[in-house]
């Protein structure tokens, strides 16, 4: 008989906070009746984000085509859809129903590939891009190819989207956490990643990897392009392959910041002996395609040999899903001026963008003013990672505690109010400690992405629910 | 810079001979303009099998559901779909662009519970089933869990469907080869698997598991009821857990053969304490619906928590892709007699598989034909193991070799027979090292999916070249 204590200790070891206990909770919750409001994960369909007309039209001909062949039918799509239809079925005459090679459908690859040269204004190639399952799977190949030793590591944010420290512990391999610059409105901090990279060798850690993700998740934040070229530079001096999680690419509110790849920075600084994998999802941005499980991996400075090893790797599980390539090609390649959805398309993508700008200002200017919670309003992505203060406990001594105890002691604090919002309110958050954050500080992940008068009565019920928690535990 | 030597050794080690070598090189002559029968790959719809209509009239539905909205439209899809469609939307309202619970969509974990309750006459519980993107990535999930040791290993049967070598290799684990009887119908043999777990014990590797596919890839054998009933009695004598890949459970051709699912015969024997982890997807069958990337695991006989360990691990990749889900909706519960779409169904159903039917035994009769071939005609699956004699290499005396020498040296012999095949004709089959053999045969692999009068041209080409290839052996 299989018991926990037979299965692999990696397994046992992963976490992944933004579907922990909390959330169980909140679906039993759920099916007792409550409403709950589900701020835990960038889940934008789930949230009554609509989904993209020409995406759908597109995915709905190619699931049945005999639409095409009814003029009544064809008369409910616009033209460039069904032409574009026809042509996707021309050059990929299997359809959605066939395993692709295993890389993905060669010119869905070239059109990505060209998505890439036209956002940035360098050389891409169709042969370094594989199409995945999301960027998940495309962040699991490159950690498990990468570790080779049971000491090799991989420097995280701290915080971080708990993807990346699962996958670490899954494969057995090192967290090298290092912290984001809270005060520097989450940037990535040159003197603290040295720090972290030292601390990892002393303690016979060899890493192998960075990991950024940019826009900010958790944090919101968007790199500048100095930041970036420094990142580049620390890789470059320390050995380091950049996974570069950019799936946020679109969600930029601030207007004094820019998204800037790390393709383009690294191909302006010259750069040709840092590996890069780049991840983009047609998960966020705004198409909030989640379900849909589609995006890639470009791959950059690697010889072709290793190369080869990532196409391997990939066709052990043999292609990503058809229907996730087909939309990761129209997120690539929309409508243009002059067809027929184009007006549609910019009116839909434009209103989900606004949206998301206008809650990500009114949930940031309305957690600012409640006391004893503070947050950067978020520059990009979907969430915001909001600070808060609780009294200190009473009978507690922190400067006693080991690291590790302390961790434990803040974890469970965050935890528990966490979940007294869950059962006050409904509104489901995720604890800051998994995400990680500096010792003495407390935070919890919410995304903006509610309908916003929901974002608004939340504001009021945090406010509440904060001073009378405060309250009590000064009372206990 | 990253080297092939800086990668994960596992990686390196990992082959996958179904997308190998001979079939990158049959891409490279079909962009020069040749003509390839790829018989390399299940893959149906590649090779001209029509998707079945009731499901991709969900599909286009589901992605769109303005449609429903259009009476002239609605005029298109039978009404059990619409409505259907109605319904699946009223319990699921997210569509499919939203994350799903990790296990999968709630209602969709019942239909498959119904329908084991129904294939087999035994109990199943919802919460047991994870959905997941195609039967791998299932696979890699149970073998990723269970390989706590790095001397764990799994038993497979040689020959074998390479995901699980390669999985097991990926994941650092050692595979344990078990001989199919090739001369009793590849059945599996008590003797064959105890002399096989002896031996890893002898070498200090540590069994966990074992594999089986049934109906069997590459065999399409179909395995007798008592047959699994001593699978499941060794397995108990050794404490070991059962994968069960069940994906080609439709896909019986031989009268006298019946599909007896692990589940069912296990809760006929009362057998509580052995762990099986059962396979089914989308992609086989009389679907094909490959692309799709759709399937399930149903867990039995194991503690919740040790279940919750797996809910966790499909957690970090969020959740299957929700088209694949509704299409194991659809497989799971399909149209009912009375239905609009109930006729459509039976006869699309009946088509392809009668159409297989009848391809596995042209080429099965062709192929016996030939002199210095030989395969029992398939019972089931969809492939046939070619064995074909080659007179003895000149100059090369095979009872002086190693064991490791010998399977290279066979190895290089059956790879280089199947690239001239497909140089001279081009037929895309895998040699059947790629799969694992008895040393001193030869195999290839190929499917019968082609239609069938290129299965009937293929059968002669094959004659030709293998009485060709085999002068020009004699006479080097």
């Amino acid at each position: 008989m299989i018991t926990r204590d037979s299965l692999n200790p990696n397994l046992l070891r992963a976490q992944y906070a933004v579907r922990g206990p909390i959330v169980l909770r909140a679906q039993a919750l759920e099916e007792q009746g409550r409403h709950i409001i589900y701020c835990n994960i960038g889940n934008p369909q789930a949230l009554k984000q609509k989904p993209l007309s020409y995406i759908r039209q597109m995915l709905a001909l190619l699931e049945y085509p005999e639409l095409m062949s009814h003029s009544q039918t064809v008369q409910l799509f616009p033209e460039d859809i069904v032409v574009r239809a026809k042509e996707i079925l021309k050059r990929h005459p299997h359809g959605t129903g066939a395993y692709t090679q295993s890389p993905g459908i060669p010119f869905i690859r070239e059109a990505v590939a060209e998505f890439i040269r036209r956002r940035d204004g360098i050389p891409a190639n169709k042969d370094t891009i594989i199409l995945t399952d999301g960027a998940s799977k495309g962040a699991q190949s490159v950690i498990l190819a990468l570790l080779k030793n049971r000491n090799d590591g991989f420097m995280i944010p701290i915080p971080q989207y708990p993807l990346y420290s699962a996958t670490i512990d899954l494969q057995g391999g090192k967290q090298i956490g290092y912290y984001l610059d809270e005060q520097g409105r989450w940037q990535l901090n040159r003197d603290i990643l040295t720090q972290s990279i030292m601390k990892a060798k002393r303690e016979e850690i060899n890493p192998v990897g960075i990991v950024v993700i940019n826009p900010g998740n958790p944090t919101g934040a968007v790199l500048t392009r100095d930041n970036i070229v420094m990142v580049v530079e620390f890789a470059q001096e320390h050995a380091l392959g950049i996974i570069a999680d950019e799936v946020y690419q679109e969600n930029v509110y601030d207007r004094q910041s820019h998204f800037f790849s790390f393709a383009k920075v690294m191909h302006e600084m010259k750069v040709r002996d840092v590996p890069l994998f780049s991840l983009h999802s047609i998960s966020k941005g705004f198409l909030g395609e989640c379900g849909h499980r589609g995006g890639y991996i470009e791959f950059r400075n690697l010889p072709d040999d290793v190369m080869a090893e990532f196409v391997k790797l990939q066709s052990i599980s043999l292609c990503a899903n058809v229907t996730g390539q087909i939309s990761t090609y129209m997120m690539v390649a929309p409508p243009k001026p002059g067809d027929q959805s184009y007006e549609t398309y910019i009116r839909e993508r434009d209103a989900v963008l606004g949206d998301l700008k206008a809650k990500a200002e009114t949930l940031g200017r309305g957690i600012n003013q409640i006391s004893g919670m503070s947050l950067d309003v978020p520059q990009g992505a979907m969430y915001a990672f909001v600070r808060f203060q609780l009294p200190p406990g009473r009978d507690v001594d922190v400067s006693s505690m080991t690291p590790a105890e302390r961790r434990e002691y803040e974890a469970k604090r965050d935890s528990d109010y966490c979940l007294a919002l869950l059962e006050e309110t409904g509104i489901c958050v995720v604890p800051g400690s998994g995400f990680g954050q500096e010792p003495g500080t407390l935070h919890f992940r919410t995304t903006f992405l509610p309908p916003k008068d929901e974002i608004e009565e939340m504001v009021k019920q945090l406010k509440n629910f904060h001073e009378h928690y405060v309250r009590e535990l000064a009372e206990v």
